[in-house]
């Protein structure tokens, strides 16, 4: 199956861009009655990947401490189903920053099973807000270093 | 079957006590991949109903407005399943509160599927506590009284 | 905000061609540590309403009874986040079918709150494949029908 | 608080007897509104660790493959909270056989924080059913021993 994918020009070079994995196993109550992975759960493995990456990257002082106005939020989510995932399985969870604006990025997401095959991809728009006035909140050049990697 | 229940005395009479009756609808991704509802679901569908049963006994302001300095705290909880359940069906969430204590209260559940089978059973501790202090408040005779109904 | 959504061209249009429209209640487990709904869970209303949706069309015996070898499977799943959701919330949320393909169709999702608010909005693919070969099979005429809701 | 519990007799003592742990780390979408761990979560814990569990007894070819004619069905679950769990808290959740019967056996539970506070307890019973009558089926001496390690 050749599918395209608005979110990705040429997937090759996309899926090498991957440097963070989280490891997630698909639990017993995650699958349905249709025997495989229930379809509504990689976008609870994507929120799980996400908040490790920004852990890793060190924003999770930065962003979910609360300490500070600054709030990520997540815009829009939406994955692709490539393969059947199944109790058991051990998937690993590849998260990046494709693109970097103002106040938004957007994060791109990436399931493999054991055996290599890509299982689901998917992308989702972070944008940072302050949580008082509700209002896009620019990064600062300190976050968007972290958001790229740069600093590590 | 005949199971016995370390919480009922009289199968029978306990039965006849529900009053109030929630109604739930088993959905697709509830359900695991032995085809039925998945074990964990009932204690979700007994925190949806008792919450509903708060609020027709007038203690949705009192306990989770966050107004008040009490609330309400799950101690335990536990389930006997008696019938599997499947995807689809409505099933009926009978709550009530069994026995009042001065702090605390014991809150029994059932489930009934459409053609009034037994499917699930249960019960749960919920204790009344200072947010600040994390101690045992008692009830005020007002929250005793809704919570055994009297006042409606 | 004035956001644009790439599978909407007129968004005043695109929202009153929703007929069919499912009722759901926010569960307090559904609900985050931020405090409003996690955003995982849309996509749990999306497949609940979907298949209330073609229970209605007719199609619940022909897709979901396992009697048949066509199948309806999920291509992929999007969803955007307009507002803040919050505990004990009753949104509706429509279901249409946007366009319909051979063998597969586009189904899109509306999530409204009580005061007429859309706090989110999605949509997804539908494919229908034989559960034997794993390959797509092109509707039959009565399916499509039912899809489009001609025949009722 | 010094809590009793009707499935314990000597705390310490039944403590100790957990050589099995298996290791949860808490999602973010696994808290509620009141910002912590919602108390239906510990259940599906229990579950993913009572499977990690019989695999690594041996039994997860001889129940879990769909092969055998036997398999294992919760009668009942039931859980104690003893302490608050928060957002991103790693969990250990010990598991062991507390009693062994002729078609059943009591599976107790306990989760850990890292710094070593037990937070929530509970219990199961496992019964061995066969898949064609639905009737109680004894366990071979082999599984027996499984259930109670003495093979390993």
């Amino acid at each position: 199956m050749v599918r395209e994918f608005s979110y990705i020009t040429d997937f090759e070079q996309w899926e090498k861009e991957f440097n963070f994995l989280h490891s997630v196993k698909v639990r017993f109550g995650e699958t349905d009655m249709f025997g495989h992975l229930n379809n509504t759960v990689p976008f609870v493995y994507f929120e799980e990947a996400r908040i490790e990456f920004l852990a890793e990257r060190g924003l999770k002082d930065e962003w979910l401490s609360g300490k500070s106005e600054a709030i990520p939020v997540v815009a829009d989510l939406q994955c692709d189903f490539l393969e059947q995932v199944f109790f058991g399985e051990t998937l690993s969870i590849g998260v990046k920053v494709d693109s970097l604006g103002r106040s938004s990025c957007d994060i791109h997401y990436k399931g493999t099973t054991e055996n290599g095959k890509v299982c689901f991809i998917g992308r989702g728009t972070l944008v940072q807000i302050s949580s008082k006035t509700g209002k896009a909140e620019p990064f600062t050049s300190s976050v968007k270093e972290k958001l790229l990697g740069e600093s590590i």
